[in-house]
């Protein structure tokens, strides 16, 4: 753990089994990290199911921001316009000092476009990325996008080897990350025309702390490491990607949070954590626990300073 | 085991750990299956070792067709010329009647072009797919394209549907497959252009076997099977899935064999088998058995029959 109070906006009405999983969710956190505090944004009833179940002692680390839901006849797909509004509410709290850093486990794009309306993106960043971190034999694989943009331009695909290197450095302390392209092969020429118009791009990047370029990897790399420490691929590969590797440790029976089920949202003027719809409460936690990690250790600040140095180099 | 006699050729050189994985999956898939003859395509000395390790009696389901390969100073790639010769020879004997279907662990790449050139293509198949069935919970689920064609047009995606199941119903004997499109999301809308721009075009294929098309479905459905039977996707992405898979059951010590690594081409008229470059004895077993079974339910003229009809009402 490191040392200092982290304040987390949490969405109370994000996730398929939301409130229910996030309240355990934050129950989690807290008795885990003994400097954070919540800020609850949703029903004050929900709040105070959270509340209730702590120690007075504890109950002082908590704070309410309580936004009302409006349940009418027009909101007949109601879900999606509640967690909406209880995620802007949370990223309005970071971006008044009321929180240092939001989670929502509702929809992502709902999140990525408040995260970016509300804290404003880093100049030349089109379209936040999503950034998981696959448990490898090796240590972490840092993976993106998976899903913030769906775009597959080779300049965005530099960029993304760019927010990666950055990332793997600042979050997970890797030096000198390694950096691979996500492609059907690992010769190079392999690949759709997209990767082959991007090896040679990525290839003549300029990425920060010491990180180099090593060329094609494949599917397997994701999961089992070795390769690279940061695998970069457009938001529908790596979705698409990251699911299947989910649902395969499902299948196995394998180690539960192998895949991670929250995402760093990356090219905006806060921190946010993206938790996946399926949340369990476990996931929740976890997410807050990133999102408390990525505080403490200024990431989202030094990897917006990384970024826009390289940035204005490449353009 | 399927009645009658199936007549593999294989490929001896193919695979990274060729020819030692070879041998070892011949004699494997001989031992399991006492209908099987096997057509033993390279160097005479390999297939010797195959003949060697079998009783007196089993011998005479072994043919040899002996290809040399010349490495000089020109072979700097050796390789993957040795590799070529053999696939070529390989689907050369079953174009001449030698053998009913065949396998080969080389270049996929090299073993899609030399099958469609010495095979011909089906009318209406600009590029044959290769097919993978990944063992899920209900059954299996087929996916499709896993890197023959890496195009991702609607209307090759429609193919991809039809192929897929007729694969589903002719291979695996599901009735009434339901098949999927690979995306980010279920809900309408879900992913990029090409599988916005696919999405109503697969909804409106005339799929053959009673298929219906369920819509969108994602990464943990491939694994975990449930929501489809089938699913779609381009070669790309299908490829990356399916190696992200296997690598999250390695790391999970999960099944073995849950992750597929033969994968049937469809779209040549004649029966190959492409497996993994790093497959194991015990994999190149199960694609001779997968070959074996192809050829014992006359699989590729019933699909074939199935997608030509079809493909005069779509064209």
């Amino acid at each position: 753990m490191e040392p200092g109070t982290a304040r987390i906006a949490v969405d109370l009405l994000g996730g398929d089994d939301a409130p229910a999983v996030v309240v355990d969710g934050a129950l989690r956190a807290c008795r885990a990290d003994p400097d954070l505090e919540l800020l609850l944004v949703g029903p004050a009833e929900v709040a105070d199911e959270i509340i209730g179940a702590l120690s007075s002692r504890d109950r002082g680390r908590m704070a309410v921001r309580p936004v009302r839901h409006v349940v009418g006849m027009a909101d007949a797909p109601a879900r999606a316009s509640r967690i909406d509004t209880t995620v802007r509410a949370a990223v309005a709290a970071v971006s008044e000092g009321a929180a240092d850093a939001l989670i929502s486990a509702g929809a992502s794009g709902a999140t990525v476009t408040a995260a970016a309306l509300g804290f404003g993106r880093w100049p030349g960043v089109r379209r936040p990325v999503l950034v998981a971190s696959l448990p490898a034999v090796a240590g972490p694989v840092v993976l993106l996008d998976v899903g913030g943009s769906l775009e597959a331009r080779p300049v965005t695909l530099a960029h993304h080897a760019m927010l990666g290197a950055a990332y793997a450095a600042v979050a997970h302390g890797i030096v000198a990350p390694r950096v691979g392209l996500l492609s059907i092969g690992t010769e190079p020429g392999k690949g759709d025309r997209t990767r082959r118009a991007a090896d040679p791009v990525l290839a003549a990047a300029n990425l920060p702390c010491g990180a180099r370029y090593v060329g094609l990897v494949e599917g397997y790399d994701v999961a089992l490491g070795g390769r690279a420490d940061v695998v970069v691929t457009d938001g529908f590969t790596g979705n698409v990607l990251l699911k299947g590797i989910e649902g395969a440790y499902a299948m196995a029976g394998g180690p539960t949070g192998a895949a991670p089920r929250a995402a760093a949202l990356l090219g905006v003027a806060g921190t946010a954590i993206v938790c996946h719809g399926a949340a369990t409460g476990d996931d929740l936690a976890s997410g807050i626990a990133l999102a408390a990690h990525l505080h403490r250790s200024s990431a989202t600040a030094a990897i917006s300073a990384l970024f826009s140095d390289l940035d204005e180099v490449t353009a």
